[in-house]
């Protein structure tokens, strides 16, 4: 149960950060690399096959600006791809989520908000939730702690 | 191995068809649904519960304008859900895309292009190939086809 | 003669006390509460069931991203319920103002400016004065003072 | 119980038709208006005060391009203005969703979605339930029997 | 030959007052007024009147938001109105370019940059040089100047 | 009394005829050129001058795309010009209204609504009814004329 | 002096073929080809080789959506690129465009307007004129055709 | 080998002096100008005269707002230019972008990304690399040294 986080650039990393603090908590074992479609074509390739046979299932990718990286690797492997647009400049993440999210088919890539890594995580647990058992009752579980915690401290009204 | 796709109007049907479409291709059983989030979330809520019992794994949802319907799914299911933006009115689908894509954490929707229900279904049938061997071989085959044809077809230059 | 104030995350506090302000102004009692469509969609549900029970005749809810919580809420009840948009990353708000104002027929959300939970209150108000004639007259002198106020602090001209 | 629906141009009609279409629907009585804001402001401000006067208790106002119109009127009442923008040209509606939605504190407009003019009178009809009983039964009635026609004719599932 | 420079809210004046440094260095004489065309709309019509009255031949009118400012003084007179878009949270101006800019035919707003009040003031200078030689010498002198300051600050290149 | 009406191509005409229409209602002479700030600049140039010593005292101008037209033109004369942003291609108008309005000081381009030419050369009548009392009595009378109308034709209220 | 026109989908031919008229105008030879990033790149990656050894010197690529193969090939070769957003669907191109024009350095595409393949190969000869003396003097005389033209047609000025 | 930066105000120098760098990096030498295309516009034309007898090659134009100044700039003259849009205000650059991308033909510029004026700088390189031979080797090889520090230093994946 594998997964990996592939990001073009360190400043992505205190967004990216998020989707590993994800996995972290459900226990979803995960690498993660700092590389980049147009930069490093051939190393974005070796890296892909080589988590392919390592066992990697599901991978999330973030970008920036003309965001190719996600759109990059789902055309090299069939493994689901998690694009995660990142927020850069004065577009606001606008340049980075349309980069992403209007892949043309059929390589498609599972997009979610802009600088939302939190999210990718939690979607790249619901598809591997899909094969493994444990992980699936874990997210249960988790939902249903949500629900509790946020019935517990929101539930009685606030002071406004 | 089944998937269902759940739209909001009859009118999406040319949209999401397409999805159906990909689906008959792989082999992937489908069930489609016209509901609302809104207008029968009871209909909506019982709906969700029979396909997860009947072993439905992936949920497709289209919707246009203020597309809540991927969201409000998403929250009630850990399935993993695709969400596609339908185009309508002089915004362009923009309104129903960032309804989808922007979702808070820890409920996120899978989003694809704008009225690309084809790369939705494409999206849902790797997310199953992570656990149907035989789907992961087809798809396989497909990308290898499809290389093969655009070659054929394209490799030798075209006139303009 | 009263309201609810319903708002997703304890951040958006700042914005959303702006309503409280406006309530507080005109003598309309609110209760706030803190809740989200996804995350607690049946302790929501109850919310609402207990609110029109108790009397609420009109829901203010705030939201940001794709900010589904004012059009779930007003699927659920048939009092009217007024939408705040509220920004929130790049995007500056527009995510959430059309998830909230695109919602489709026969649900409509009342609609107010990005951030704008005054607005929001004094909306509340303006439909509440239909039934109650002394808050129409309060709003009716409130618009007196202001446009007195305003007359007497600006009308002489300033200095630029 | 008596609407006004307000609008620029005879061009708008056929977006301002829907709005009339829910008043038949729901028994509620109204006028239509072709009205300017900046052509024939002080005509605008008679017909408002005769509204006023007549027992009006709701104004829809529909306007497109810098969509003034609802804004200006808004100003002139304390009745609820509820705002729908119109679409023209190549901005999509845009323009009007933006110079209708954004009014500055303390002159809300209650904004429905680009040309649904149809849930600006459902929305007028919610608010007038407040103090009408009978109006509040039929809502309820209304939305009742849309969620028995749509799960009658969706529920079993769509052939696609 | 003078001009009115007219917006709503004091918070407006940092922007508003580069129009009045433009009046000063071509002894254009001005009034400023904070004014509201909601809050205040016979305040405005009488401000308008005098002004015109007064032999005011131009006005500068600034705001933010849903800006329907200008467009309503333009509807009070047939002097030319120039527009300022005050830019205010999230939508940075566009909110208020497009309700300025937008006005329907036949009442026009000049419309300038967003809060770039200094080429107001210019555009005024040229409306009001039509009439005024000496004010036209006085303008194309600046010009000159300012090609000659330019030429001579700038032309032999610059170290980067 | 002198006006020009440029724009950059055959296709333009359309939209620029309506400003050639109110020239003729308002008996404000005229003359129409198509010319292009890039492809004829020294032409460009040579006819700005020559309309300059023929006594024309307004000019608008009208472009699409990278609307520079309007903006070039303001650079080579102290006559107020007015921009008329032409739509065409996808982006609805959005980048003439920008390449128009957004002109940096100290050269404005006084900007109406996307393909409004009409409202161009009302405002162009305004501006040269600074200086002709006729035009000015003209302008007054059209717009009282246009309340009667209205108010005529639209005030008892239409059918819908 | 060889030039290569590549894009994405027969669909994208009526737009690009601009491109080819404008080569064979000037004399450039060139090859066109239909391929994509993502669907066969090591095709795309050969093709690129082979146009390198066969002497190409500058290429055209067209695309839309996530439009990736401008970029891709730019992160190829470190022949210029000069790339062509193609509109489709509801959001005007804007998707292509900010897909294109958003490369992060080192790896530029030179960007041209939407659908604008015939400046993209003006460019490209401008491109060539560096090298090629002939191909330089083409273009002087172009132009200077070009103005002697629109002068000859357009300088007397026209009817509106 | 000669390359000019030409951009309008002072206050872009931080922007465009990473073009600079680049030219730095590679050897290439470059003038800088101050210049405006509306402010200076004869200074402007005589400057690119020079550069062209100085044997300038390539031109990089960087402008905010109603970007003019690459456009026209390459209206003077045939040698490429390279539009760099300076962000500025609410709009995030959008003004910026479109006014220079959007150039009608037959008078393109080579538009990089919003404030990326080292990408333009690199853009030019490798346009002049097409004569240069000795340049073309230094990019050769500076983007072979830029995969090998990538591949050293991000290679073997990173902590998250």
């Amino acid at each position: 149960m594998k997964a990996a986080i592939i990001f073009g650039s360190k400043s992505d990393s205190p967004v990216m950060k998020k989707a590993a603090d994800v996995f972290r908590e459900f226990g979803v074992s995960y690498s993660a690399h700092i590389l980049s479609a147009h930069r490093v074509p051939e190393l974005l390739r070796e890296t892909i096959e080589t988590l392919e046979k390592d066992g990697t299932e599901v991978i999330i990718a973030g970008a920036g600006l003309a965001a190719h990286l996600p759109g990059v690797i789902a055309s090299m492997t069939i493994l689901p791809v998690i694009g995660v647009p990142v927020s850069s400049g004065g577009l606001g993440g606008m340049d980075a989520l349309l980069s992403i999210v209007q892949m043309p088919k059929p390589i498609p890539v599972a997009t979610v908000g802009v600088d939302n890594a939190a999210n990718a995580a939690y979607l790249a647990c619901q598809m591997l939730a899909l094969k493994y058992e444990p992980l699936r009752e874990k997210i249960i579980a988790f939902r249903d702690r949500m629900k509790a915690d946020f019935a517990r401290e929101q539930g009685q009204g606030v002071e406004l």
